[in-house]
């Protein structure tokens, strides 16, 4: 089977997109541990990744610079929906999926696999700038140019199968593919339960609303 | 003065892009530790940035996978010019270029910089696929489409000012700017002396040569 590297935070998204892949890919797991408040998604991705039966791996990132309200203490997580007012939210982190996608590369380079998969969707209220067509297209052109696979034989797929699905829309796939999503952690925070504030939160409880599919919350 | 990230290996070419760029920036340094097996160019970038006066940072990447020579215990270092006959050599590391210039580009978002700048060339026998044009000219139009400073304001600039240079002219260039040579390691083994014999060394040799400077050796 044909490897892939899957890039899991532990919300819904990511898990989606990973049982998306499983199903064409022998899937290994990477998930960032990059100084976020909310520590806890480390371990959902591993509950999900393990769930899915994947090998898994967390990769420390140090981002001293830090640059979002997910990251610097000092700068507070915004509550409500920020993103639905059309500007770039404040927990928008400094060029993370771009330098989430180039481990994912260089995994993917170093073990043979085809293609890279992550969750990101431009649906919605989504303002980061790193989860738009656009960037995607253009990082599949840079790695054709900048990698060995993409000089010597295939270049490394940038998978995004989400991309232009609503949160509605990506909670009836993973209820279709039987994604434990009592296992996913969407709460920017890293508190014993979800804030039910900030606005992944938010986001969360409105999909699983329009889908129509009962959240079983966090186990 | 506009501030730039500028990435320093401990090297000659990053050594000379360096002071090319601290004519028109306030420069900050930053430097990877990525596992590499010459340890030694991490302590001599940093005598290179304060001989520079700039600030100076060493960021810890891991690469767990490997894939390469220059990181890999069970591939040895390759004697010789190996570049010169033609293919991409066993010292490629994995997306290295890509991995760090999307720190380099989070760093300059999070503190307001206008450009990163590396010391890549693509003249000689350069066969790494990050080296190239092509690839910087791609990276410039992802990091445009995916990053805060690219939707909002001015697009970081990554600047590659030896790309097209040779490395005799690189040599030139330093002579000329008064770059410290002596601080600098361009070999890939961090033994207490450089080896003479891997194609780092080999190059630099050549370079010294050609460009009619005498080699001051490693202080």
């Amino acid at each position: 089977m044909k490897k892939a590297i899957v890039l899991l935070s532990g919300g819904v998204d990511s898990a989606v997109t990973l049982y998306e892949a499983k199903v064409d890919y022998d899937c290994k797991v990477l998930t960032f541990d990059y100084g976020q408040k909310a520590r806890k998604e480390i371990d959902h991705a591993k509950l999900v990744a393990e769930a899915a039966g994947c090998e898994y791996m967390v990769l420390k990132i140090d981002l001293p610079w830090k640059g979002s309200a997910l990251l610097d203490k000092e700068k507070k997580i915004p509550e409500g929906m920020e993103s639905a007012e059309g500007g770039i939210p404040d927990t928008y982190v400094p060029s993370r999926n771009v330098i989430f996608l180039s481990f994912g590369v260089s995994y993917a380079e170093a073990i043979g696999a085809e293609a890279v998969f992550i969750g990101a969707h431009q649906m919605d209220y989504s303002n980061y700038p790193d989860c738009r067509s656009e960037f995607f297209d253009n990082y599949r052109e840079t790695i054709r140019y900048g990698t060995r696979a993409g000089v010597e034989s295939h270049s490394i797929k940038i998978e995004t199968p989400v991309i232009d699905r609503s949160k509605k829309e990506i909670v009836e796939i993973g209820d279709r593919s039987g994604v434990p999503f009592e296992l996913t952690w969407s709460c920017y925070h890293g508190d014993k339960k979800p804030c039910g504030k900030c606005e992944s939160c938010l986001f969360r409880k409105q999909a699983f609303e329009e889908a129509g599919v009962p959240d079983p919350g966090v186990k």
